[in-house]
């Protein structure tokens, strides 16, 4: 069976294709594990030296003909990923409604040219709450997203839930916590600090943090969101039911006590590395994604959380081959 | 000031032209009210004989350069009403989406190149409610909706919401009841039959329903929806705040009710005249409707329902000048 994962060459998009190729399966259209015969990577752009099992294929995801080419008619398994993040979505209006919301309509189409509907997983956000909140969000809060980023994603669960429902697809979509530790460079995304405050000071480098160090946040670390990828797409339809959105489990996390997690595990010396400089229109916006959650459902259908700021640390650490 | 109706050419579109040359006046950008200079309807179609005062345009809303050319640049209130309508937009999928989402998106993006950013009412719809629902739908109730109309309506909503927050319109999303009694012939809205089966009968016509006599709705009548496009329209944007979208108060009404509401106005001779002849695909699309709300924030921020199924057919009867 064939595999199409858009942002394909981002660090998540590329993490869940070399998962797939270790794992060699998937839950197949009958339910029943798949051997995958073909991985293909959509994106804007790739970095070089991409694995030789992977066809990596260039293109806008905001151009339908781009998009319905690329998406080989017999592909049993959609992997929805790309997007422009948050900051970036909100600083360009037209970008982030030309790849996040037509983007997400041109693959949904595309879709509808299968041979058989696909298993389709989109990556959602927190970030589809916002503003006026109760300090703990659980699964009957309805989304007010206070950002174009968490609009666009809100949106891109109803059109998933609509095609879904019409049975054009079979899709999934997950809200995403922040994503800690991305290993790389900064990207544009508001929340890009709450990696680049363990991932610059263990490599050696001073991270400016754009937010003041009482802001709170959800997290949940790469291995874990690839993970849930892969059980939301395995899940049978019936686990979904008619509600196709589910919150993913995450943990609560303070910048300030992230901080003390990483002095604890790394020593002052690095600790020291990590400064304060809030940026207002950051602040701001990372103010509005609620920080804790009760999410009840996704714990329920098997969706599983880190065990806390300290073991994704020290498992980003292993995983890095830093050496302390 | 300009004022600009989309679905202009329907029934309630041309009804709120009219109370609009009646009443000659709008909250105006200050918040003042101000004389309207001009009320230019937009529609796909136009009934011959409107009103001369109007300036009637005709064009397709799913196209964004007849929109930019349509809508005057000093135009300072919109009333988004145009729409294919729920079993309509359930049966063409594709037209649903270009005229609902496509045609709001064109709308708004054309609301950007004007002079100042306009009030901008939108007709959403109760139908973004469906599925597993509590019997009584409170304003905490997230939309879930189970028909593409809904799905597109509520994403109407979140766009409207987002363009508001960044200042390029100030929105207010009104989520209607079913609107009864509906003067004309039926058209393609699944919910058609609750206004054909007063107004058919009335006419001397049999009118077959194609729904079970235990079907319940939340309705407005014609009347008490124009109020309401013209009370959100002179709120002033504090009443709204982040949340710009709202359930409208109505009355609960079922099939069974109706008949026997028409039975005691106008007599057995007229009640005979609805026959009962469910259709599966339209019963189980109406069900899914909710039929009960507590539309406290609605009722809070001063729009108002009838009093009850009687006044709505007694006002009805007076309007059309019908002799029992």
């Amino acid at each position: 069976m064939k595999v199409f994962i858009t942002g394909g060459g981002g660090f998540l998009g590329y993490r869940l294709a070399r998962r797939l190729l270790e794992r060699g399966m998937l839950a197949g259209p009958d339910g029943k594990p798949t051997a995958i015969s073909e991985i293909k990577l959509f994106d804007a752009a790739f970095a070089p030296g991409a694995d030789p099992r992977l066809r990596c294929i260039k293109g806008d995801i905001a151009e339908l003909d781009v998009v319905e080419v690329a998406l080989d008619r017999d592909t049993a398994s959609v992997f929805h990923l790309a997007a422009v993040v948050s900051a970036h979505a909100e600083a360009e209006f037209d970008t982030g409604y030309r790849v996040n919301l037509d983007g997400t309509r041109n693959l949904l189409e595309a879709c509808r040219d299968l041979d058989s509907p696909p298993r389709f997983v989109f990556a959602s956000s927190l970030a589809v709450f916002g503003g006026k909140l109760p300090p703990v969000i659980d699964d009957t809060i309805t989304p007010t997203p206070q950002t174009s980023y968490g609009t666009q994603k809100v949106i891109g669960e109803y059109l998933v839930s609509d095609y879904s429902r019409k049975g054009m697809i079979d899709g999934r979509s997950l809200r995403l916590p922040t994503i800690v530790v991305r290993p790389g460079k900064p990207n544009l995304a508001s929340t890009s600090f709450a990696s680049g405050m363990f991932r610059e000071p263990l490599n050696g480098v001073v991270c400016e943090v754009p937010v003041e160090n009482s802001i709170e946040m959800w997290i949940l670390s790469p291995d874990k969101v690839i993970d849930a990828f892969v059980h939301a797409h395995d899940l049978p339809a019936s686990a979904w039911g008619t509600n196709r959105a589910v919150t993913l489990p995450g943990i609560k996390f303070s910048v300030k006590e992230g901080v003390e997690a990483l002095r604890r595990i790394a020593g002052e010396e690095v600790a020291k590395r990590v400064v304060f400089k809030p940026v207002e229109r950051i602040n701001n916006m990372v103010k509005t994604f609620p920080a804790e959650f009760r999410a009840d459902r996704g714990a329920a259908m098997g969706f599983k959380a880190d065990a806390g700021i300290e073991s994704i640390i020290r498992d980003y650490i292993a995983a890095e081959g830093i050496r302390l």
